[in-house]
């Protein structure tokens, strides 16, 4: 997995997506309805954290390297060198898999 | 009930829902009003709580193994290995059975 | 009353509706109007309170036994071995009957 | 004016409205707009107060027997014993009448 | 101008307003937008402040007599002895002449 | 520039827009999109603050003579012999020119 | 790259945008979906910070010559002296390339 020169602000996080077809391989998530679909895939880069209203850094819990599932909603899509990214904000992270 | 490999972050919770027919076998959760349907479950996994906007961390007050009805509106539906499961808030948990 | 083998969480509270028929009885809540209809019933379970942005619960004010008057908007209909009850937030309830 | 058997919950306040023939006869309130009409009554009970986030009970300021002029929109009514009531929040107070 | 018997609320003002015809003879407020139109008028009966979330109540800044300006949008028409009012929160206050 | 006999109340700032035919002149402000477009004009009063809930004036930091640039939106339009000004608040100020 | 005449006020920033020729000759951003795009700049002016409730600034954390990416969502354009500049809130900075 290659090193990405960015830096996310706040909260934000920029996770690498799991290809569909290594969804099949690894064989975790295929979400059978169609609410809100969650995604798998795992952290690039980390942003230090949420700033609370009276400036305090509330530092982010998942760290670089981490295997996540998170709701694809609200993202930004980032792509960079021909690989696609996306750019979330860590509550929109719901799970880290052990 | 199988040990699923996914910490949950913030305030929220992996269930296992009860399925349709076991609920007559137990005979407690039918809805007979098409307003909000309340489900019943058992929590399987519990995030660590939800964060502050001064960064502490409120616990969760669920446990592993817990009986519970639940909202189902907003939750996010996982498949692991064949079985469902919905990863809600706890916030969405109404009740828990004693 | 039966006793319910069900505990509501965070500031939640079980009501068991008042009958249509009982209230001639009692004669106390007829509303005349389209607007929000208030209904009564008696409270059978209620939840240790609601949690603060900093995690200090507020409790519940409101008692088993209480005879009350409440919004029935928002409410979830819960059904359990064949009686109806009513899970609702402590502040959807309107006043209580002393 | 009779004694009602109802304590209001948190920042509630139940009113006894004036019937539009007082109206005249006191020569008080005649809005002449179609946007939102004050009407005006009697306190007949007090709620406690408002709860703060953190637990805190802001009492109440308007006193039974208050006369009052409230934004009627928001309202429960409210029947007991052939008498129509109305259950509002202090904050649709609007004035008293001194 | 006559005193009114009545005591705002909270952070509630009533202003009598300025007659159309008047505001030639002072010839200060005559917008020309079909926006949002500020009104100019005189403050007759200013409550005690708004009440924080912890209990503490903020003075109003306005006085009675003052000369204003301000959004109609929000207010309570409200007609006593033939004489039109506006209870306006202070909040709708643009300005004050000097 | 005339001396305005307004005194804006909390965060609120009165601007005398700059004429159309000025900002050619001046050379500054011409957006080409149709999504939201700035304005340039002068600061000419200035309100003591925004008040925190808890009742702690948060002091303006613009001042009177500021060229400043501002978002029209929200602004409510003034106009005083003959003359057109805009009463709007501190936050729709984007940039001060220097 | 020249240097702007203009402070923006709270936590909003000036970005000169990076023209779409030279996107190419960088390689860096190009979004391939139709929901949120992203694009890349440089910063060119920086507000103090964000004023919070109780009066503090919290600073920005980035700096004149930043390179980022934004959302151009909210924005507000500016045309000086012929080059097009954005005026964004810092919160709209999604990353800053290191």
């Amino acid at each position: 997995m290659s090193k990405l020169n960015y830096q996310p602000l706040g909260d934000r996080v920029i996770v690498s997506p799991q290809q569909p077809e290594q969804t099949t391989k690894f064989g975790i998530v295929i979400p059978d309805s169609a609410q809100e679909k969650p995604q798998s895939g795992t952290v690039i880069a980390v942003g230090p954290g949420k700033t609370s209203d009276e400036g305090k850094v509330i530092p982010t819990t998942v760290k670089e390297g981490d295997s996540v599932i998170y709701a694809k909603y609200g993202g930004t899509e980032l792509k960079v060198d021909g690989s696609d990214y996306l750019i979330i904000k860590e509550s929109d992270i719901l799970a880290i898999k052990r």
